[in-house]
């Protein structure tokens, strides 16, 4: 609760940046492959990074045959048996993908800090002005 | 003719990025709205500017309406009469918005580039060694 006693408006902390990497011709990778990845590491289970995104097995297991399409070495990698009746992970190439696609979000964010809260004041002052004539 | 020479897949020469911009409780600015604000810009008219993007003009309305409801001041302006009956520009909001857009594209790009660049070669190797096997 302290935490929101600076503004009415708590939410409005920084623009996000939602980021899709275009590989020319190649295929595309935005949040939505990189979530399913974090969240297939996290279950170690491509059924159950499904489930908690809410999508049917056979859209995340297309954008896992994607993935493991695009790049030289597989980014998930499946395997059967064993006292989990089979199971997955992310490679090491799947970690490094995570890592690198994390940086490249948090790089821009930083590298356009005084821009994006510019943008963001020019919303807010709608915000405000919206909030004081109520 | 002479600038594919080096590379027999001309088309994959660096990664682009999309960006969306979250402002949080208020709304999304992405690609789509700013390449609508660049034709408005380009064809005075919303209008034209929809057709230009095979978009209905119902659709390119509802999103000038959505970006003047963001922000403070209007992007979009609209006159009615004279010699073309009427048409829209951006405001100088809309400029600065359409530049801010494209600089933090740029300086996300800039700031990533090796980390990009590397993210495409191991993209790149898969397919070089596609080729070769075929």
């Amino acid at each position: 609760m302290k935490r929101k006693s600076r503004s009415r408006r708590a939410k409005s902390t920084a623009i996000e940046l939602s980021i899709r990497l275009d590989l020319p011709g190649i295929g595309h990778i935005g949040p939505g492959k990189i979530e399913l990845l974090k969240q297939i590491r996290t279950h170690r289970s491509i059924s159950a990074a499904a489930r908690a995104m809410k999508m049917s097995y056979r859209r995340a297991w297309l954008l896992v045959q994607d993935l493991n399409d695009v790049f030289a070495e597989p980014i998930v990698e499946k395997w059967f048996g064993g006292t989990a009746r089979g199971g997955a992970t992310l490679t090491e190439a799947g970690d490094r993908l995570v890592a690198s696609y994390e940086a490249v979000v948090q790089k821009s964010v930083d590298a356009n800090r005084a821009v994006l809260n510019e943008i963001l004041r020019s919303a807010q002052s709608r915000e405000a002005s919206r909030s004081s004539a109520s």
